[in-house]
């Protein structure tokens, strides 16, 4: 196996590594040891479990971001401040490295005012971009902290996080609204819930209860209320985003069944959507953040 | 001792008894054996744990709201429907109990479209009306699921249930916000953030981000940021409650600082409110119901 660089994505709760030729996955491994994990311990020896054996003779370069450059992080790689460009700096380089490798860390995005923070996203935008040149509009990268990113002259001019996935997650597994949600699923449910919600974004916290209610008095079917509680949390954070997504060009980046959940909310309100896979964009972003490392090297 | 009655209040999470004289209270017991913890078990030796050393020589009423009369409970005290008195019926009484009592559960209320739910809150708005005679308006009683009820001559005729104390438990204690919260409290920012949610409702997810943002760039204090998620979800609420409550005579009851907090951000709205407490009305409404019991009996 010729592995010339590895790409890193190390999130909160996950850490994902590829080894690469260019721009070519020749293999790939993942973990649970995301920073909630890491954080405080052995960050070295946690990539190294994951990618030891693809290590050749010679030292390689490992490009990572996420959450692993914040400062409980393997090193702190301090934000970038808006404007800028989405990787606009030489990536951090890890001190101190086991010999094998040579190890960076991208850096992430802050804006003062309103006050808001970025890391991985800026690597998924910079991906983007780098396939579509000249490209000006909003990017939507669905996730626990959804961000929204103003994109103009190939810098990211502001952005806005939300915490729907995360309240999605926190409601779905752990509120009253666990005995009456299911895995299951309802496209029309949640065109409408999104709807009512964008008609009605103050509603939310008793649309919330309404979904335990109707299950109690008319035994609504559990998927009803799963696809009604995603609709109605998306629903509110596109009422939010407004001025974020109305006539503007669009792409959203994440997994497929939320892009597609995005997706299908936008187009209800008549926006135009680029789906586009999150592993891709967040490939070629690394790949973008190591020929700064090279220019430099 | 010479107990005339217990009364008690058995919720999700609480179970708490009082012996009484009348509408006197001469004794009270509390314990964390909740539904949550007593559902599928034994009630009555939960409950007996509490007041057994009260029993006198005869048997004794023992009246008792709360999820106790859900369908997972003690006994099922199906829901009474609105538009309704809030004890309607005679409290349901439960079977082959211990001798030495006679307990007693009070129904809660529903309502069919928007579809809603209650049990307990039905008895302090009993015991809140007991109090005063020909009293039109709306009550709020916040907690952990926040009901707000429309009253006229005597009757609940509508109401609807928020998850704003649910959501604020979540975000607070296990969210990404926990790190930027601690117990302290600030009354400006609490204030500040009802305004700007009542203004601008559809923000919410983004405010609450916004919240962790501000501690990492600019090291905001923990205490502005416990005053402002509470100010951000209880001003989600009142702006999707203003129908209940823009000109109308209110009443908040509940715990000395969740109805102080609501009162605050009320009165900011220009509403007049009287502020109740959540036990004293209880009891009342537990001794209402039991005037029913006996009537029958």
């Amino acid at each position: 196996m010729n592995v010339e660089w590895i790409a890193v994505d190390w999130g909160t709760s996950h850490l994902r590594a590829w080894a690469m030729q260019g721009e070519r996955v020749i293999a790939q491994a993942a973990s649970q040891d995301g920073m909630s994990r890491t954080a405080g311990g052995d960050f070295q020896a946690a990539l190294l479990a994951l990618i030891e054996d693809w290590l050749p003779g010679k030292p390689v370069d490992v490009i990572a971001c996420g959450m692993v450059g914040a400062r409980q992080g393997w090193v702190e790689a301090p934000y970038s401040a808006v404007p800028s460009e989405p990787i606009p700096v030489v990536p951090f380089r890890v001190p101190n490295t086991d010999p094998r490798i040579r190890a960076f860390v991208v850096p992430g995005l802050k804006q003062n005012s309103p006050p808001d923070v970025m890391r991985g996203e800026e690597t998924q935008i910079s991906g983007f971009l780098s396939a579509h040149q000249n490209w000006d509009g909003v990017i939507c990268l669905p996730g626990t902290h959804t961000k929204w990113a103003q994109i103009s002259a190939g810098e990211v001019v502001s952005f806005r996080t939300f915490m729907t996935g995360e309240m999605f997650d926190l409601l779905c597994g752990q509120s009253v609204l666990r005995h009456s949600i299911d895995d299951g699923w309802d496209e029309a449910s949640f065109i409408d819930a999104v709807a009512d919600i964008l008609s009605k974004p103050e509603q939310l916290a008793a649309r919330l209860f309404g979904l335990r209610a109707a299950d109690l008095l008319h035994g609504q079917n559990k998927n009803i209320a799963h696809a009604s509680l995603s609709g109605f949390l998306i629903g509110a954070e596109l009422a939010a985003s407004r001025p974020y997504w109305l006539g503007q060009q669009l792409a959203v980046i994440g997994s497929e069944s939320l892009t597609k959940a995005y997706a299908t909310a936008l187009q209800q309100q008549g926006a135009l959507v680029e789906t586009v896979d999150a592993t891709a964009t967040t490939l070629a972003g690394l790949a973008q953040a190591r020929t700064l490392t090279r220019q430099t090297a």
